[in-house]
């Protein structure tokens, strides 16, 4: 039985009416408390109440307060074999929860929000509409396709309180091919329709490894296209495979587009994105004479030389291991014809629709890019989507501190104002470290940009040192050519 | 054994480097076939290629192309007793999928993905860290906090292939906790910490119901903090509560903040938010005179007319049906001490963090405000998650239509440049049918502002019919007017 109890709390009863003065009332006690403590609250605590600091200061981030940086508290198991898992470990952009399973700490899931950004903006430019559809796929639908039997122990199942059966969704082939047969039929007028969506998926992988590269949980964006006929959809398979070349072309680091196989969900035709890195569990063929780009698998069944004997030269091939992160699928009637997924065409006649299915890893291209791109011991990120682009480091404490980080703070509000910025800055305030250290932490974390306020800064003229990760260039810039250099940032 | 197949497709295979050349001629084709066919492309495909179009044809949307407006096409079962669940699945917003598992449809993701872009900036002005928590809870942490046997029925649980338990997680505290610990002991400089995610949540109930109000498979935010003490957790926890007004108060409905209940989650003190509506499974007591606002079930154990005597007036209760859509609790070290999720204070010793969980309904918020606002035939939305702000109408075919095609387009053009009407304006292209027949459509679809092109349209001076939702009024202005009227818009 509950029992009423008397609530105890700086709140009001009233304050849904009320609450800017009880809020103003809390403040005023937070203010006397800490300054009765001594405390710089600006610099170690986040603001609990927002009223009197002006919009510039509310925007400001400050490191002591990210949930990062704790790298040295703990031993990790680091011994991964993949560098990019490691340094994101270690580096408190994931962390583990179970096999397979990952947390997204607040620096991955910045960067992940960011590819989202990208993804999002070119499916819908292709034509794309976004939906979410339910993680519990029911068992009926599977077994209909005659998945159930074949994906075999990788599918995640379980019975609900009914006793009805269910897979955790790996892909939705079935589960959109149903959605769309309970519209159907529809008009010839409203075809091609691209569905997507961006959701959790899972895969019970005998031995998951590489963190994000083979989990057993992992984003994925995966859509599903409905056309007229193989002519239209072509060309809707080639409009998403146009998308896809423009989200890799936009995360700027070099991929491959190759023929690829069509394994488990069948269909007739398909092409593969990849990363070329040496930790990726596929191999490709490459011809820099033809431009031939196919995964070895599918080449496997004929005799090598033959295949770019078409365009009238011999192939000169080289085998290259990479990370597949996209994978287009042109499905013909498989599913359409299964789930009776139909449309009417123009003399009112119902006709089976023609699909296609598009997948993406979302986690998978966050961790692969920084696979390619980064060294041993620095963690580098796509500029477009690097959690945050800048990292301010003041003077240590015992240094004329308040001065640099006063300056610092200043110079956070005014870069914050550039469009590319917004959200973007932060600033080092853990002044109880010298600036060698922070500088190191910064470094390895990956900030495209590292700024650093020592004496030069206060000097007239005021020099900031500014580190590009992405060279390892260091320059003394003017606060005038700071802000030339930074205004061409271009964030997402 | 994969076997090597010939490839036939539009594109080349050097088209990573050419794909713009491949498109090009894809496009050609499709032109002149649609010309052959006589179509008119641009009102009824989505363009597979964006080649030649400006940036502003780019970006117009088309009625037809969106997946939506099927509610003819099959009988649904709208036996829910709800209103906004009928609305929202004759309208295509949501789709059945299995019991208490929806899908979104375009629509419906429209007016989330606003939603948590309000729940994201409050969260972060309030000092919150966006993370993602695996979905696949292991059971072993649910089994040290009790909850694993608490929980019941109500847990889907599965177990791997490799015979390791895990349930779905409903919430995170336990997960979350975990995370935290592993990390431990933390400076007490780097509290508070405040992390969230925005994910799919689960709960087997016995009976779901109402959509998205009472499913199995939900959107939630659920955040979690850590303080050094109890005074200082209360203050987060004021933060916490002051930053879902604000969310509440941006989304526009009137909501009620109530004491509450800690029910299965634990703690000593929480508030929840209500909408109040008839379908809603709470009661809250509130009285006019002091401002008492009570879930009944707390309130049950005392003799009502006690509760506000403090404030020396009598209670004047009244019950109120209502939806409960966000929960705060103060957990103290309920978690913590179980986990190990600890500090180091400014003397060097280790503690106990104090902790507070909080929880957002996002779906359910979603829907709730829809059965708030909505009439009987007409989804309403709250004007800032409103799917589209603008449907645009033009004279159907037979009336010189391409001269009202033309206007719709230059006018969705014109009112996309306004900063809150980017990618917030659709036309509905559907000319077959007569203006009345779509208008209803528009109207049952609750898009917060319809123009109408009748003939006054093309008349001099042009006057275009606007009907306004949310008020129900119509009225013809010019251009100007319209500009001036749509600059006014907010959008998130």
């Amino acid at each position: 039985m509950l029992v009423f109890r008397k609530v105890q709390s700086l709140h009001c009863l009233k304050c849904v009416r009320q609450r800017r003065n009880c809020s103003s009332v809390a403040q005023d006690l937070r203010k006397n408390e800490s300054v009765a403590r001594g405390e710089k609250t600006n610099s170690y605590q986040v603001p609990h109440s927002d009223h009197g600091r002006s919009t510039a200061a509310r925007r400001r981030r400050y490191v002591s307060t990210l949930f990062q940086n704790f790298g040295q508290n703990q031993p990790k198991d680091l011994s991964s074999g993949c560098r990019s898992h490691q340094l994101m470990l270690y580096n408190d952009v994931v962390a583990h929860c179970h096999p397979g399973g990952l947390h997204l700490l607040p620096f991955g899931q910045r960067a992940m929000d960011k590819l989202i950004r990208i993804i999002d903006s070119e499916m819908e430019a292709a034509g794309g509409q976004k939906i979410s559809m339910p993680t519990l796929a029911p068992a009926e639908f599977w077994k209909k396709s005659g998945r159930w039997e074949s994906t075999g122990d990788e599918l995640f199942t379980l019975k609900d309180r009914h006793e009805q059966e269910y897979c955790l969704g790996p892909t939705h082939e079935e589960v959109l091919t149903s959605l769309f047969a309970a519209v159907s039929p529809v008009s010839y007028r409203r075809l091609p329709q691209m569905l997507y969506q961006i959701t959790r998926k899972f895969r019970d992988e005998m031995a998951p490894k590489h963190g994000l590269l083979r989990g057993r949980e992992f984003e994925m964006k995966d859509m599903y296209t409905f056309d007229v006929d193989e002519q239209s959809a072509m060309r809707t398979y080639e409009a998403v495979c146009d998308a896809y070349c423009r989200i890799f072309d936009r995360i700027g680091v070099g991929y491959v587009k190759a023929q690829g196989t069509t394994g488990n969900i069948g269909g007739s035709l398909s092409h593969e994105f990849h990363y070329p890195a040496k930790v990726g569990e596929d191999t490709l063929l490459l011809c820099d004479r033809c431009g031939l780009q196919i995964n070895k698998e599918l080449a496997d069944g004929v005799v090598r030389e033959e295949l770019c004997k078409e365009q009238g030269v011999e192939c000169r091939l080289t085998e290259t291991p990479a990370i597949e992160v996209g994978h287009c699928f042109y499905l013909g009637t498989k599913y359409s014809s299964v789930f009776s997924a139909t449309y009417t065409d123009d003399a009112g006649k119902v006709r089976t629709t023609h699909m296609g299915c598009y997948g993406l890893g979302v986690t998978r291209v966050l961790q692969a890019t920084v696979e390619v791109l980064s060294t041993e011991r620095q963690l580098r990120w796509p500029a477009v989507i690097a959690p945050y682009q800048v990292c301010i480091i003041p003077q240590m404490e015992g240094f004329e501190e308040e001065l640099y980080f006063q300056l610092a703070e200043e110079i956070s509000d005014q870069l914050s104002e550039l469009p590319g910025l917004r959200g973007e800055v932060v600033i080092d305030d853990r002044t109880q470290f010298t600036i060698g250290r922070r500088q190191y932490e910064a470094s390895r974390l990956g900030y495209p940009y590292i700024l650093i306020l020592g004496k030069k800064a206060l000097q007239k003229p005021s020099l900031i040192e500014v580190q590009e990760t992405s060279t390892g260039e260091t320059s003394f810039l003017s606060r005038e050519q700071l802000m030339n250099l930074m205004s061409t940032v271009k964030t997402v």
